[in-house]
């Protein structure tokens, strides 16, 4: 690891939560260079909703490259791009009745948003945009004027560009409808928020905590939107691409965004974002907002695969499936250790078990992954262990992982226990014996 | 191309200037779906300069993708991640004595630029940054402030993120010292100009007219940073990767800026970007700047081929050599027609024409098209013809890609001129010739 | 009136709803030229709590100019300056245990603001600022960030200079306590609300449409501030100077805000602004914030003699008994109008009286002129009747001008029910009689 | 002088400088509570063209205190302003054929600058304004990003508003036509400055330090604004009302701004501050920028009275011969005193002795003090001694005050080679000599 610490900057961030050398990937199995195996309960923060090295994918790019197709394309056209753009058509807008326009950002999804944002406040002539506490959309300066967290921003940055922030779904507990308190800042021409071109917001905020908005809190959102002529951006680049059980996160409350952002697992892996808008919103002159890297052909041909995953209803239902036997574990482990006063968050397959207790959230996903589970944290406070299994994990790995889990916080309450009792002895014998019950899940 | 005009945003550019289906690609060379073959002097602008599909990457990219190497990664520990920065270190670092740190951005271009313009911000703890007349550093909010041209800014964008503009090597014409305009700002505490944390310039403003900035302005340049306290960040993105001759674009200035930003080239046609920092700028926190796709370990792969050809001075040199040929050509072709009042600059293999008269570049570009030639504008106006071949184009084909343009050049000419004189017909003909001369850079 | 049309901006205001030229003025009586006599429930807004042209401050005034008193001053040491600085402090500070510092910014009220930004932004080294849902803090770009009204602002004006809204006591009704969601928005790092340098209010709202900040309220914001080290600024530019019973509107929450502005009614009827601020809170350098009309030696003479109201109790207990009367006569006209839904809510001697029904508020102003009183609105939608009589107006004045809002109400429903009976004619005559019964308050 | 250092914030400046009391003044003398006289060379920086206290001035104020006429009244019609508006209108606007309209703005000169600014943005929908390097325009929010002095600015107060900073006339020395060189931004839709909405500049920069744009340049100046269709504001508030030798600053030159900003003088010495625009600039709603002071009446008093001196040449023709007297003296001051390196610049009765020897002019204005002299200084680094007599100081007073300074200097200079040699018993006694050589401008 010395040339990662020698010569990679201070900023890296998950080679230290995960201090190992990986190699190889396959679906949710991941192996480091000594061949040890990891189930991956993060799937690239939620990029490989197909798996790793999904070998329908791969199959497709080696024959790609191995023809020579086009790699690098700018935004020109390639056959690669017009097969992914008539898959996209044909398996998720048309079936969908969405009549959207495609531009191809960026590959990362803070440009898409960028994008966006850009394009919305062109539109409206309105400067303002409003985000949601606790909202993330990226850290280049237009999608970090509307993220919450605190932690990205300095003061050096000089002024967030114009957004204010309205309480998400829940915010200030069950029985406030945060919808009127967004309504009155609205209705009152002094209420000091501007009219803005757009609200911006993810149906469910997952760096954010997993916090999931109701279906009629986006339903509400969306009438209030219409109601004063403000454009609804859906981010759907970590929830979109079937996380919660449709394709895009939104169908569930049965609303049409006039913007929504899509990257990660739009790719099939590879970085790719796209801004889909209503047509009317297509305003922009050629070449007004531009990128090398939006002719990823590689993406196209993961992304073209990866879309017929969505052919039928396989996928949706697996996903539902496997969502309920994550709600189900999840709240079962609540219930089992009821010192956490752990809370249980989610939909489909993006599930949060909220962990109050200080710096203990930290603990498990350590502990988690010594015991061969990738998994990571979040909230505001890192408070939230975040359950993010790729979609096509297998039934007996995904009870697997989350079995490790059940036992890295067992193990770790125990070892607790007993440091306040002074038996330090049995905990660590306790640590080599879940060592050995988990062996199985590494090669080596 | 129905589907593209049917789902794609009208943003879209360069479909539009070259509009053909591209297929496949083998080094400066681009196939249409007929099999119609194109000499490429864009070279992806500036992201090919070890051109299309080199076999060398590709062979890698197979092997890798057979053997299920990780395809992503975030910014964990890979092997294919630890061979780049190895290679990267033994390659380019250490034989130039730079001990730069390696920030692994979103791999665009402009994620790299918004990360500098953050860090030298929080560094300084100053919110201004100088930028110059004609520079391009992208197009998300922080990287559009310091990019000069209207076209890509709204009013609705609100303000620019702190930033002023100085005037590059040249602006006022060759009598006119701009570092003296620069300094007298700076000097005076009245200017209206607060002293910046950082400037940010390309050695060669490539999309803003191929202008080169000359070795002493950049010495200058840099004696001024350092005398004002001020990080010099040299965007690489277009212009490194051997563009000008040598890896960096400003070895050949002897100067060492603060930081450097790198895309394009970089990923070996795959997405990739970095941001080199002195190791004392390196203070940013674990996750402070992240982003899903830094760890794109294909580009890791590609990126490790490519910088093989660094191993010795063989491109240098073949650059020099070929820089000259492209330098003498077009020299050439200005003598040749002197109604253009056409300008030639550039170094190393980045050259361009200036064509002042109105339109006449876009003309240009059109008829090298149909003349089997991708060649790209640059400027303000697009007065610009931008000779950008990959370095690794054979010197029999750079010399076909230029007698192309000098041809297309002449026709053009001698068409308006049949135009004023009414003969109309032989210009038809004129045109059937071409094509026939030209033929043998196509398949079909 | 007509050089007034020919020549002054489209921009004059109460000069349209007060369409008369008026020539002298004496404690609560405007004359025109005409000789006709008007009450005056506005006293320019909030700057006349002693009266027009009080008796006490003219003869100071003629006394002053008789004698050569420097006029103009800068922020030179003058006998004026100093003669008012000591009066302050004996009278107002010292009696409070107020250990403030002084600073005498351009007397206007947006001028004591803007410093008051300023020193806090520079203080805490945070950019942010918190202001409440419709509140009033000047026009000029600082103030106006902090300013509601949308009214007010227009999108070429760039961004809001770092601001961002919370809600006012009871902005969400009755049983919503702001402070708790103001709160929440503080404690989540998350919130997307940056911590403020500063906070600042108004305790009553004027302009805002005369909202009352309780008293528990304001002692919990004072806390919140503490807790999270932000400064707490008062603007008491309208409500201070004994409008609401004691001379800092803020007294009767017995809480201590960082810093205090003043204007209005602190220079006597002239031009005079003044920041207080703790002094430790003093780190100007010399000279940092300036201004030509710092040294109004005129006011100072003003304010010096308009301060001796508060060597003892008289002027307090009578803002108090005619506080109680305006009240009482109000809460009246709320019941015996039962069909305006009329709402009534004020402290000391500012009073409004909100008529949701649209526009009859401008009516009854309108009316309430031509029967010779003079009286403003306020609210986001003008729909708050504004009473603000000098707080020296005698007992009698004060119930006539309630008794002719009172019957001008009573007239224009009168009138209104008239019209939807068909029945025009009767409200001919009883407008000739209403202006009978009234002409004992006009001269002639 | 105890209460000042006690309770007068930090920031306070002149009083530091002049560390008297003063309690009278008539004409261009002050006198201290000591009775000590001093001729004023500063004229309330502009404000007291008509001397202090002018006796005709002082008189009509006297009249109206004594007859009740309104002292505040807001924006509503008095006969005081109506009489101003008149007399503004027949001895200013309607001679010079300038259909200018009329704003009053809140009494500060930054309020009128302010005024100005957003509604050229308001206008132009651009929010970009350009002002001058060393330009001073006031501190608050909007002013402050158009003033250039670093001194003024903290990074804590967030972005600038929209500007940025072009050239003065001589910037770059005498030989470069610094209108060349903003044409050139302007052309150059890549330069990174947007078209401006305004250009806000003053004819003399003052506070600057005395630089006097030529006709010629704000010829080509206005010339380019008209091309590019950019509206041309002239910040009248320090040298217009006569200070240049004709109303206007901008006569001279035989220009016409599309806006005026007024103040200091424009009051005869109280505060008063004025917008002038064209009529079809003259887009606000009403009420859209508002502010209390806007109806300071004695200031319309004292303002009619003192435009009485513009009914006929008189003025204009002083302050042409005594502008020459200061020109002549001050070059025979320069050279006088050849290792002074003395500057001389001005136009009217504005005058600057620049003296880049470090810190000496500080010590002139200090000496001249002591010898009864009140001098300012200007420029970045307050390197120029400032010549700012009201326009009509008698001829003996004004060649008294220059002779002091003579004097002043003479004496320094030999005291500084008299420590040089040693010899510090001679100066005290010479300074002991200058103050009996002075007796005769002191009373006492």
């Amino acid at each position: 690891m010395r040339i990662f610490e020698q010569l990679e900057s201070e900023v890296r961030g998950y080679v230290r939560s995960f201090p190992v050398m990986f190699d190889t990937a396959k679906g949710s199995l991941l192996y480091d260079e000594q061949g040890n195996e990891y189930i991956d309960f993060f799937a690239g923060a939620g990029t490989l909703n197909y798996g790793h090295n999904n070998p329908i994918i791969s199959k497709a790019l080696l024959k790609y490259i191995e023809r020579d197709g086009i790699m690098h394309g700018l935004d020109k056209a390639t056959v690669a791009k017009r097969t992914f753009l008539q898959k996209f058509y044909d398996t998720i807008l048309s079936p969908r009745n969405l009549e959207y326009k495609v531009q191809f950002t960026g590959p990362t999804g803070t440009n898409a948003v960028e994008t966006a944002l850009k394009l919305a406040r062109m539109i409206k002539r309105r400067s303002n945009v409003i985000a949601f506490t606790n909202g993330y959309h990226g850290l280049t300066m237009g999608s970090l004027a509307v993220t919450g967290n605190t932690f990205y921003r300095d003061e050096s940055y000089g002024i967030r560009n114009n957004s204010a922030f309205m309480p998400f779904d829940g915010y200030f507990g069950p029985d406030v409808d945060t919808i009127e308190y967004f309504r009155r800042f609205l209705e009152d021409a002094s209420s000091g928020v501007d009219l803005p071109a757009a609200v911006i917001l993810e149906t469910v905020q997952a760096e954010g905590g997993i916090n999931v908005a109701s279906n009629e809190w986006l339903q509400q959102l969306e009438r209030l939107c219409r109601e004063f002529d403000i454009l609804l951006i859906i981010d759907d680049i970590q929830v979109g691409n079937g996380r919660t059980g449709t394709f895009f996160s939104f169908e569930r409350a049965g609303i049409t965004p006039d913007m929504v952002t899509l990257s990660k697992s739009i790719g099939g892996g590879l970085p790719l974002a796209l801004l889909l808008m209503r047509p009317e919103l297509d305003q922009w002159q050629p070449g007004e907002h531009t990128g090398t890297f939006r002719g990823n052909n590689l993406a196209f041909v993961a992304a073209a695969e990866s879309l017929a995953y969505w052919d039928n209803d396989d996928l949706a239902e697996a996903v539902k499936y496997k969502g309920e036997i994550m709600e189900t574990e999840l709240n079962s482990i609540a219930e089992k250790y009821p010192e956490l006063n752990a809370k249980v968050r989610g939909v489909g397959m993006i599930w949060g078990l909220e962990l109050p207790r200080n710096g203990f959230s930290s603990e498990v996903s350590k502990k988690a992954f010594e015991n061969g589970v990738v998994i990571e944290l979040a909230g505001a406070e890192d408070q939230v262990v975040k359950f993010l299994p790729s979609l096509t994990i297998d039934e007996k790995m995904l009870r697997q992982g989350l079995a490790i889990i059940d036992q890295s916080i067992g193990d770790l309450l125990a070892h607790k226990r007993e440091m306040r009792t002074g038996d330090t002895q049995g905990s660590t014998q306790g640590g080599a014996q879940d060592n050995e019950t988990l062996v199985r899940f590494k090669s080596a």
